[in-house]
Order: structure tokens, then C-alpha cells, then sequence
């Protein structure tokens, strides 16, 4: 569930008007900015930019990035996009990394979107960028890391629910034999696994493998180097598995850590306050003994804090 | 362009019932179901079926499954179903062949496919088969064989008509360094290029390959073993580069065998009736030197042999 209340009726030219006063004069009046965008959705923040286009011939994302700064910029104006093309920009931004990509955004938007989600975002990056998202991150990535990757970004999954039992106890025990016997953690099977098989029956093979072997196998898939193929492994687990949890996780790491890691804060925020936020924050609170809106307010400040803040739902 | 004149006008409900009567008494009136089927468009089709099915409570297709048999009924099934549901059977048929999979049609088919195209069979595979097709693809598939025909059936390639010649030569001599100088025709760069690239992108590479090596890439792509991994990144680089001449070399080949090769010719046949077929028929003619026509006739016979003449515009 969205941590947001949308009212239900709100006028798109008085909230482009409302922006346009926000941008102009001495200062610009980021207040009255989280105020207006902070609790639209994101069919509202489109009538928004069209009616702010309307008016004053002027693209409003543009504009206020010209006005914004820093990590409260970037937050407003992921947020201030369309879901589809936020998601391009995200993937986008984190195959261009330097000097190298960062996976985990890729895995995350992959393994929790559905294939029609996808399927929008995939057209919005060719949209925006001229090349498919896979014709770019083949060229980022090699080897397994570029098989795994390509192929979450790109196989139709099976959207059905029903579980083949039989299948999941022999693909726990091939993922096994490669994790555990062989080592070998760029088995081909693990890909082909992860991949191309369902999410309801991925997780039926993931219990299968805790049941028989006594543990999870994010715990096997650990290694002396932790390379960022292995862990580009465990968070497709984890976020087929049950990726609120996942995210709640995210968001502990991103405000643990010495100085924030407002981009993974921002990323989480930003794509999930619409979605399910919510439940992100209970599990957040219930795993942390202390409120997200609480941890995010004591790590995070100005602005970009009051933001997330009304993202979150205050 | 078809090399059918379907009718403007045409009652669905009328060529149901003359279907039924060419189904019903003493023998089947085969010549009947040709002269109706044969001379109908996809959705003039798909008005007959749903006519049938009102009016008799049956359904035509398995009603023409068990009327008729060998090639003929295999062409008239393939035939009478929607588009993206035949291509579904023709790839659910090719992954289950034994002993290996028949990698040809995957690669035809999803290399002379649109990717809205590719969605629609995608979908209709999943309807009918309760799987992915890239599920059961992989499955039946290991290593670069795999790998390839997984990215060949998956990747949203981008549509864009724009050439990046720096690029196109920069990837021919990337295509050149592995196929000529490494004989690494397994080398992954090959198989991202095919599989990720636009077509028109693709054709300026081999453009390149051949201008700056005197030799096109097919002829260098030829390995003592010919193994199927080998051919199918040839069948992929000839449908990319003209699918008309190289599906006029397929219906040659599968004339000129020793023993007609019908699964192909019923499959170029049909599948391109309704799209180029008439180009195809000119390709083939310039080629050998005698009409298609005429070749098919005199290498086929009965019913079978009717309903091709029919498809090709007779």
C-alpha cells in the first residue's frame, strides 16, 4: 500500500500555478513544492506537467531542476517523472556507472516489476536513450554477470501460480550440487534457473533447498571475494523471495552506514511510496524496534528530509 | 505482399456451413475445405472458427484434425489457427524435437519477427502451454547454444532505423578478431552483437565485415563439424540480413533433398502466405531459373500438394 492519502480531487492548473509561484522570486520555496508534488500520484504529477506546460511553455521537471540541488533535487525529480520513465532513468543511471555498474538497482527493478511494468520501461529507456537497456548493459557487463543480468531484464516470465513440486525438489538439488559440491557459483543452471522460471515456483525450489539442507541458500552463496556477480545472485533471491523485506534491509544499510547512502534511500523511497511502502515500513520497524520515519528523520536533514519525510507519509 | 486475393466480402457463417458439409457424409471433400480456407485471411479465418463453433458447438480445427492426415493436415492446421498462435505451435514443436531441437524455426522466427510480434507468440505460447517459451527453451538448451537462442527470442531489440557506422566498423573487426583470428566462434561478443543489436545496425556490421575482409561472415562461419550452434548464428545473421532469399534457400533445399522436406516447406509456406510470399516467389525464381510454382508441384502431390498451390496464389 502507498504511504501517501492523494486527495481525490485536486486542480492540475492551480498546482502548476502554485509550482510556478514556488519557482519564481527571491528563493525558491521548497516547502510549497513538497507540498504540492509530495502528495500527488503519479496520474496527478502527469495532469500537473501538461498543465504546467500548457501554461507556461516550459517543461516543469527542467525547471525545477534548475531550482533544486543536491540529493533533494535528485529525489524531486525521480519522483516528479512517470513511474515507466523514473525506472529508465534509474537503470540507465546505473549501467553508466563508473567504473562499475551497479547491479543491484538493475536486479531490484527486474526481479519486482512485472513483465508488462517492465515491458513500459523498457520502451520509455529506447524513448529516451535511442538503444534498448539490453544492448547497453551487454556492452557494460560480460560473462555470467552479463547472462544473468540480460536475462532478468529480458525473459517473459510465466505469469502462472501453480507450483510443480517434483520440479522444485530436482532444481533445489541442481542448484545445491552447484553451490555446494561443485562451488560453482556461475553454474549455468543457477542462471538459467533464476531467470526463466516463475516466481511462485522459484520460491517453492528456494524452500526446498532450506528444507533439505538446513539452510538458505543466500547463506551458501557467500564467498571469500563477495563479487558483485555472487551478490548480484542474492539480491535476486531475496527480492523474489519476499522483497519487502528486502527493501527494508536497503533502506537499514543506506542510514547505517558512516555518511548516508542517500541514492539507495532515495531509490527506495521514491519507487515504492506509491507501491508498497507501507508494509516496507512495518517490516522496518518490527525488524529495527524503531520507526523508518524515525530512523530517516534522525539521518537525513533540510529539504531532502522533508521530503522522504512527506513521501513517507507525514 | 500476400500471394492470396482474399475476398472483400465474404459470411463467415456460410463458409462454416459449407465446411461442415465438406466434413460431413461419404469421405471428406478436401477440395472444398481448400477452395474455402485456402482463400482466406487470418481474420476472415477467425470469423469461420468462431461461426463454426456458434453454429455446431464444435470446434473446426480438431473437426479438420481428425477429417484429414499426413502434410495436408498439418499445413491446413497450421493454417487455420491465428498467427502468433501457429508460430506458437511451429516453436513448441521445435523444442520438444528429439533428439535436439529444431533451432532453425526458433531462429526464423524470432528473427523475421517484429518484438510486438515476438510479445503476441510469447503470449500465445504461455496461453497454450502453461510455461515460457523461454522456459522451455533453456531447458532443452545448454552453454552458447543457449545463450543465443535465450537472447534471440527474449531482447527487446531497440526499432530505430539511425546507424552508428563508427560502431559498425568497430564490431566488425570485434566479429572478425573472434570468427578469423581466434576461431572462437563461441566467443560471447558474437553472440551480444546478434542478439542485442538493431538490424539495421547489424546489416552496416556486415556491411563492414565483408568490405574490409572481402568475405561475408556466413562464408567465414563454417566450421569442419558444422555443429548446430554454428549454423543456427548463421540462419540468424541470413534472416537478418534478407529473410526473402534466405527463405527462397530454404523451400530449394527442402525440394531438393532426397525425399521432399515437408515440415519446412509447409512452414515457409504458410507462415509467409500472408506476408511475402510474392517476393519470395520472385527471389526463387531469379535463383533457379524455374517458378515456384512449378517446383512445388512437381515435387509434391494430392491434397497436400492442392492446398500449396492455393497458398501460393493459385
Amino acid at each position: 500500500m502507498s504511504t501517501i492519502v492523494f486527495p481525490d480531487h485536486h486542480s492540475a492548473a492551480a498546482d502548476a500555478e502554485a509550482l510556478r509561484k514556488a519557482c519564481q522570486g527571491w528563493g525558491t520555496d521548497e516547502k510549497g513544492i513538497i507540498g504540492i508534488l509530495g502528495r500527488r500520484n503519479a496520474i496527478q504529477r502527469k495532469l500537473i506537467r501538461q498543465a504546467y506546460e500548457d501554461l507556461y511553455q516550459e517543461d516543469l521537471i527542467k525547471r525545477l531542476e534548475s531550482e533544486l540541488s543536491g540529493d533533494f533535487e535528485k529525489a524531486v525529480y525521480r519522483w516528479a517523472l512517470d513511474p515507466e520513465d523514473r525506472d529508465a532513468v534509474i537503470l540507465h543511471t546505473a549501467i553508466k556507472k563508473t567504473p562499475t555498474i551497479d547491479y543491484r538497482a538493475i536486479v531490484e527493478i527486474s526481479c519486482t516489476s512485472s513483465f508488462v511494468e517492465l515491458l513500459a520501461i523498457k520502451r520509455a529507456y529506447q524513448i529516451r536513450y535511442k538503444h534498448s537497456l539490453e544492448e547497453d548493459l551487454a556492452q557494460r557487463t560480460t560473462s555470467h554477470m552479463r547472462t544473468f543480468l540480460v536475462g532478468l531484464v529480458s525473459i517473459f516470465r510465466y505469469q502462472g501460480e501453480e507450483i510443480n513440486a517434483r520440479l522444485a525438489n530436482s532444481e533445489a538439488d541442481i542448484l545445491h550440487g552447484a553451490i555446494c559440491k561443485e562451488k560453482a557459483f556461475t553454474h549455468e543452471d543457477i542462471i538459467r534457473i533464476l531467470t526463466t522460471r516463475t516466481k511462485p515456483q522459484i520460491i517453492a525450489t528456494l524452500n526446498h533447498y532450506k528444507d533439505d539442507h538446513g539452510t538458505s541458500i543466500t547463506k551458501h552463496l557467500r564467498d571469500e571475494q563477495s563479487c558483485d556477480y555472487v551478490s548480484a545472485l542474492r539480491v535476486a533471491i531475496r527480492c523474489i523471495n519476499d522483497h519487502k523485506k528486502y527493501y527494508a534491509k536497503v533502506i537499514r544499510q543506506a542510514l547505517n552506514r558512516a555518511g548516508t547512502d542517500e541514492e539507495s534511500l532515495t531509490r527506495v523511497v521514491v519507487t515504492r511510496a506509491e507501491k508498497d511502502l507501507k508494509e516496507i515500513k512495518e517490516v522496518y520497524h518490527k525488524r529495527n524496534s524503531v520507526t523508518l520515519d524515525h530512523a530517516v528523520a534522525k539521518d537525513t536533514s533540510g529539504d531532502y528530509k522533508a521530503f522522504l519525510i512527506t513521501l513517507l507519509g507525514n
